[in-house]
């Protein structure tokens, strides 16, 4: 069985931001991640909020943060899928669906997904005008018409946002009343430039190279048509990646994000989370990169206290 | 009196992250610096730990950011000095060496800096064996003999992180006992790879193109002494820049450093603070980033509710 300092799980912006941290700081580091290296951002055709680079694709972002981290010496395993933790004293068993790894700590960077309305041209649109996120993607439409679909917070506190940025906004729910807090729904139908379509589903999405217009259907009267749109922002809901994390006691929110403390410790001693699995407010490359950072240098300090106490050789 | 949404104080890493989210928010964004913008990360030669950038010289990475966040239309004013801050109801009144502006939120992102021990060689050497950041320059001496001056915290938490690096260190302190933690002296004296020089200050440090040896004195006996090492890192404190807050009435600890969570709120309302000048516990560029970001999303969800209660037109 193969001993690491310790293993990051997902190699997404935190992952692979704590992998060059804890590297540096001498830890011998391992990386699973079941997808390819990179994490969501590499959908991103276009990402301009990342500091330091004014415009980048997130395919060459995430393959530069990458490539980053190999350099420095981080083993980097794709499609290798973390099953289940273990506890063995002070160390964790990671069982993966290829080995198990004796780990002294653990960091859970294994992201969240969005969910997909699942309909036609969502998934050739995606990053053309189809985004999930309208923080990252919103400035990219800024005074155009665009629409947002669903009926939560996110999707309240998107057509805010886009309002916010002059878009023209219309806001697309299935039902007849909001699931949304009564004070961001207030907010969104005080706007001027937010209609709201109730009892109203996103049936296709049409364009060219981009998003150009959507079909929508009436759930009630069935009546079906079509509008003039720049971009569909989906806002349906996003689940954290935390069952495995859940599964060995980590404590989550409701929702099911890992709940984390300023130094990315979960309550677990060993185990910590960086990026989109956390409670952290704010979902960013940045924001994920600044956790992973946190989290490497963390688990470094904890091991300065463990050989201090001799749990572990 | 010019009106702005955010006053940003300090254009480091944490400011200039913090204004290319707002602005791209939709925020009208002002970011005030007493020097020129970039912050202490212009001075580090050689940045290897900010990911997506294998290796930049400190002042490129910094200039990349500044123009990352001009050309999304912040507004970045240099050598101007905020002197005060007073309250107007709910609006921040921004005293500078120039003006007084009118802010809706401030987020003070003012950095700390690094006392020096002020010898000769110190300001010829920075940045070429002189560092005071183990963490972000250890690692270019793995395995090279290095010493560390200071008796604090961070003087034994730097010699113990440039151990771990199989580095030969000596720590150097003036006095016969440390004012570190008692744990972490244990620590530094336990390993093998650290030698302690009590009642020594270091009186000049020399070298070529980079530091090559230092020149040490015995406070008791004022034997002086020469020896080779490939770096010294100065530990001798940290002071945050955080005056101004603190006579706003911010929050800091003992030490000064202004209190946040993970919102980068500040017990102020509207009042947010990002990067070295904070509590939070790792002083990174990529930390920084990470704070700046969230702290102006969370200054636009203050709005947000502002908006609503109509505090503010």
């Amino acid at each position: 069985m193969e001993n690491w300092d310790v293993v990051i799980v997902g190699a997404g912006s935190a992952g692979l931001a704590a992998g060059i941290y804890a590297v540096r700081s001498g830890l011998k580091t391992l990386i699973l991640d079941e997808k390819l290296a990179g994490g969501n951002i590499g959908d991103a055709p276009k990402v301009e909020n990342y500091p330091g680079f004014i415009e980048i694709s997130g395919r060459e972002l995430s393959e530069k943060m990458a490539l980053h981290c190999k350099s420095l010496g981080a083993v980097i395993q794709e499609f290798e899928q973390v099953e289940e933790l273990k506890s063995e004293g002070e160390v964790k068993l990671v069982v993966t669906s290829n080995a198990v790894y004796r780990a002294k700590a653990v960091i859970f960077a294994t992201g969240a997904f969005h969910k997909t309305v699942g309909v036609k041209g969502e998934q050739e649109f995606r990053g053309r005008g189809v985004s999930y996120c309208g923080v990252c993607d919103g400035p990219f439409f800024k005074g155009k018409k665009v629409a947002v679909v669903g009926g939560g917070n996110s999707a309240c506190a998107t057509a805010l946002y886009l309002s916010g940025l002059t878009c023209n906004v219309t806001l697309i729910h299935r039902r007849d009343t909001f699931r949304a807090e009564h004070r961001l729904f207030l907010d969104v139908t005080s706007k001027a430039n937010v209609a709201v379509l109730w009892n109203t589903e996103v049936e296709e999405i049409k364009g060219d190279r981009q998003v150009r217009a959507i079909i929508v259907k009436n759930t009630v009267t069935g009546e079906k048509s079509m509008f003039n749109v720049d971009a569909l922002f989906v806002q349906v809901g996003e689940v954290p990646n935390s069952m495995v994390a859940k599964a060995f006691g980590v404590e989550t929110d409701a929702a099911g994000y890992i709940k984390i403390n300023l130094r990315q410790e979960t309550n677990l001693l060993g185990v910590y989370a960086a990026g989109d699995v956390t409670t952290h407010p704010v979902k960013q490359v940045g924001t994920a990169v600044g956790q992973g950072i946190t989290a490497a240098l963390e688990v470094y300090n904890y091991f300065l206290q463990l050989r201090k106490v001799n749990v572990i050789e």
